[in-house]
């Protein structure tokens, strides 16, 4: 059933949850090895033919109900006027601290000047044909800020912190026009073919609950209340906002996306039950052996009833060390729950 | 007021709130860098008169109303059987990952195996000469478990949390042996001169809600347990644990720590309102500038006003690049408030 993802978005009646995993176009298939090891990971994310290839892959392997687009959070970046290696994370090669370094960047033509990505989308509809949908994604203004404040990534993101302490301002300009810039590249993703959106707000839960609302969900509301504009559905997905669920209530998504910590009961109970969530299997639980992968998720999948909507998935992203038939394992139990 | 945080700690009236600060015997102190420029960590761990004296100079130089002993959470790995290193954080040199690596660690005679550590204890009481109580601290059996399993800090700790889904009675027979040594471990430091004990609990918070109770809170329990039985006041501090208050709910202690996520005001009514908060002031707002750390620090203060009883604190240790007029405008706010 070709649209049970998209189904299940929007709360309408599935005969089962749809299941993806996030970070599924990943290190943990030898066939995605297999590319990798003939280029480097920007080379990937920037020739279309192949980050068309490794988006299809786990569809073909594991038999997802959701294509993600292959892609990093940063790939922006170099059209906004930054240097940008990976290392293997992300390197912003001068990182923002100024007013005069934000008032510095470009929102840039995203059509223009980031030709691939597009190119990649078209590719991945062709290639797909219609056997599920592809999701497109992008990072929420915080998150984004994170790296380029910080310029790569740490445990606690200090500088860009002490920047939201110290500079309110100045954080709120860059926010500002990060927003700007998300609004332009995920609606052109859209544009191209994207059937979904997901924003990834990895860092939002280093902020104390009081700051949550003004500096991670308000700005990442505007990026999602424009995606919504075009009419496919939205994912927001923060990473360990327990604290904070009432702020992330308001972030106009369809979808929330719930890390490993919480139940899934107890964020729909502090959102409200408002909104359709996906998760949120520990990915953790994937380094066991399939028995334990498949208990663990069908009883994930039980606790998914009680909600208005469900969307199964790990609560972050499967770890490269995964042995692929617990990622089968995990599949395979939500298609028989 | 010398015994304002043993007071405050039991829920009694007290004037103002006592203030100190996690890692207040720290790298953003000049003076504790200059007796660190001249031994290595654990070095300075294990010379009673160099811990006593980096013990007190925060007492000294901030006039905090508590001291809490310098030592670090793997100080009793050695006695256990095991290689301890610094790099600068812990290294075991031969991690535990099997049930025959969990039997072949014994359980010390602290007393005699670790006999600088409750030196250590008696010289700080000394020479504080009850002007502040002396907090004695280690960590809960699941943190402690996180280090040996692993072998060093990880943001995830995947070696950990595999045992534990993959092995869960090899880890039960681990968290029960640590619970032993520590049991002991933290009865002596309060029978050598601590005056108060701190359980911290960093790495709790990577454990799904559902796993919280059975494989962090129980055991740290069994260590709270031992050693309120000896008549002094615990704390137990899980960082990030905002998905999981139900169940830290059951730790036994008298006070809890709070990190800098969650509001206290939160904390409060997730825990049922029994009992006595600590923190929460985010260490990135000392990154900042006196008067953000004054203000913030006041609507804290007001917070705490709500409790049942408020320790003031940090959310998590104070960072080593913040100035020392920082953590003077953080203690000086919580005075005047």
């Amino acid at each position: 059933m070709s649209d049970l993802y998209l189904r299940a978005c929007r709360g309408l009646p599935v005969p089962r949850p749809p299941v993806w995993l996030m970070r599924q176009a990943g290190r943990y298939l030898p066939e995605y090895r297999e590319v990798r090891s003939r280029v480097d990971f920007l080379t990937l994310c920037s020739t279309p033919e192949l980050a068309a290839q490794v988006t299809v892959q786990p569809v073909d392997r594991l038999g997802v109900d959701a294509a993600i687009l292959f892609s990093d959070l940063l790939v922006p970046a170099p059209a906004m006027g930054l240097g940008l290696t990976f290392d293997p994370g992300p390197v912003i090669d001068r990182p923002v601290r100024t007013v005069a370094d934000v008032r510095a960047l470009r929102v840039p033509e995203v059509r223009e000047e980031i030709p691939h990505l597009y190119e990649t989308i078209r590719i991945v509809r062709r290639e797909l044909d219609g056997r599920v949908p592809l999701i497109g994604f992008g990072g929420a203004p915080f998150t984004l800020a994170a790296y380029l404040v910080e310029g790569h990534g740490t445990r606690s993101f200090e500088t860009w912190k002490r920047m939201i302490y110290a500079a309110p301002e100045v954080a709120r300009e860059l926010l500002d026009l990060l927003a700007r810039v998300q609004e332009r590249y995920l609606v052109a993703q859209v544009e191209a073919g994207a059937q979904a959106i997901q924003v990834f707000d990895t860092w939002a839960g280093l902020l104390p609950a009081g700051d949550m609302e003004e500096f991670a969900v308000a700005p990442a509301r505007r990026v999602i209340e424009a995606v919504k504009g075009t009419g496919v559905p939205v994912t927001y997905f923060a990473l360990d906002v327990a604290h904070a669920w009432e702020a992330v209530a308001t972030c106009g998504a369809d979808v929330i996306g719930v890390d490993w910590r919480s139940t899934l009961s107890g964020a729909d109970a502090a959102l409200g039950g408002r909104f359709v969530l996906q998760g949120n299997l520990d990915p953790c639980v994937l380094l066991a052996d399939p028995d334990t992968v498949s208990r663990r998720t069908r009883s994930m999948v039980e606790e998914g009833r009680r909600l208005k909507g469900h969307v199964a998935n790990l609560g972050h992203g499967i770890l490269p060390g995964t042995p692929v038939e617990c990622a089968q394992a995990f599949v395979d139990a939500v298609k028989r729950a």
